[in-house]
């Protein structure tokens, strides 16, 4: 372990001491001094483990994870990445990292990992978990993560990207409760704000479609949890589901969707920089059904990517801040 | 819609009236009254639709659907069903019905249905809305729902097969509380006590592994929700976990998985006879990593499957109770 982790019996507090005070570069920490006394750490929903695999070599260069509910998506990513960053001719065929289970797909890219979470809090939370150890057992310093998702939108043009301020609940509240054996612990969501920032100026030299900052509301369920009609249990009324949309807007939930929370908090506790870039897909104010053509809602699903892709390149030195500003990366 | 539902406002409590007292039949319920007034349904994450797919005459024959989270595993219970049906020869390539998306996947052998549901109460909370949506529109009646998964175990013998009698969540209560707008709604989790009963008969004819009947605690998470020190995060001792896997093994829990719950209380409320049956790949008193082969493993993932083809069989009559009592099914 690179920086000693100070163990609180009973809190959820920890204290981390050592090299990165040293160092300028910043380790990812995993916060569990158990894993220490572990001789192997079988990483089994990714299908990599300590002693089967040598994670330092693997990984150890990564600087950038993104992350993404569907595997296809991801995949797509990645094949974006390796054009964007000329890798094309170095790996041109794509492997799926994780190909040895089903439970999520993960490509490497120079330094960008693409990676698939499923749907939800708890599907992202396994392969959180899972991924941090990764990085932390390959001794990755520095890294960025970014959640590439799709949203529903409150009173925004559906194509639009929001970047998440803050990830609120289902009653707004900027928290997230992780229940720890049968005791509930109540985690900050706050996101990393000049991340967020960085990005809303990278999005200022991308024309092609609106991009705005604003809370993400994190709920548990597609239907009954973000006020839809149209699932197979519904029983509250179209003006109820208005109100409490409303409210939303009103608290300033700009987007929903169901992973941020989570995310949020566990990246802030174990010292990795994140954020979260949705594309909406409607306008939940105009309706709940997801009715737009597979052509419009695979280039709405582009626009984060290229967001995403215009900050790496940026972050590599690949482009500088006059071409940023200059020019639409298409 | 085939059974009237009358709407309720304020409250999450139906009531059905119409056929279903003047049949022997008895139909899913949708439990929305808003679902009559669309013109069309797009059940998104299925990438089926009322108006571009003939649901009744793609569905209607319906009467078993298994759900599990992986794919692969739900695909391979496909091609076991396909031989134990004798439909080999029939549709010897198995098509996945939902290739348009890669959020779930779905087959269709006879009157049986396998679908994925990926991993948590999110992720089977999407699939389960829109699959109720699709027997509703198909008319599907007489229909029983199996969730087929994988957990960890409680003081049982790994590999051994748990039929849950009540799910319960992780302070031990036998409820789901589904969050509908920001109003929690507590929801009952009991299942189906006939059909546990059935599957336990079921199970007497299988000499290959035990099977016996409990609880199952459902958790938000793998990590911490489920007492584990092997995650990124872990705040408690060795000590604590143990005590709080004691008290679930003293309140009758036997497995511990991350789907039940919600699973149970949805179909409850929509009249669909529901059981979960799950192998359990480790003893968590024993530890917290899934170090097994990728073999053992593999054969303890066919186990439930094998229950279930039993129960299949039985009700087509295609073994009868002499065969079942004889006969261990291989």
């Amino acid at each position: 372990m690179d920086g000693m982790t100070v163990f609180l019996a009973n809190s959820d507090q920890h204290v981390n001491i050592g090299k990165e005070k040293h160092s300028r570069n910043v380790s990812v920490y995993v916060k569990n001094p158990h894993l220490d006394l572990m001789e192997e750490d079988i990483l089994y929903h990714l299908d990599l483990g300590t002693k089967t695999h040598n994670l330092p070599a693997m990984f150890g260069d990564i600087k950038f994870v993104c992350v993404g509910g569907s595997p296809n998506r991801m995949k797509a990513f990645a094949h974006f990445m390796q054009k964007e960053l000329g890798h094309k001719g170095e790996d041109n065929d794509l492997k799926d990292i994780c190909a040895g289970t089903d439970r999520y797909s993960m490509y490497k890219v120079g330094p960008v990992l693409s990676i698939s979470h499923g749907m939800g809090i708890p599907s992202i939370s396994i392969v959180l978990h899972e991924l941090i150890k990764l990085l932390h057992h390959a001794k990755c310093c520095d890294v960025t993560i970014i959640r590439i998702g799709t949203s529903g939108g409150l009173g925004v043009e559906p194509g639009s990207v929001v970047i998440t301020d803050v990830a609120v609940d289902s009653f707004f509240k900027p928290q997230f409760e992780q229940v720890i054996l049968d005791r509930v612990v109540t985690r900050n969501t706050e996101l990393d704000q000049d991340l967020a920032s960085e990005l809303l100026e990278c999005s200022r030299g991308i024309k092609d479609f609106p991009t705005l900052m604003g809370h993400t509301m994190c709920t548990y369920d597609f239907y009954e949890g973000q006020g839809r009609l149209d699932g197979a249990l519904c029983c509250f009324s179209n003006e109820k589901k208005l109100e409490y949309l409303k409210r939303a807007y009103n608290a300033g939930v700009r987007n929903i969707e169901m992973e941020s929370t989570v995310f949020a908090a566990m990246c802030r506790l174990c010292g990795l920089k994140a954020a979260v870039v949705c594309v909406t897909l409607l306008n939940r104010f105009e309706g709940d059904q997801i009715k737009a053509s597979h052509e419009v809602l695979a280039e709405y699903q582009r626009r984060p990517q290229q967001l995403i892709a215009t900050l790496i390149k940026k972050r590599l030195g690949l482009i500088n801040d006059t071409e940023l500003l200059d020019n639409a990366v298409v």
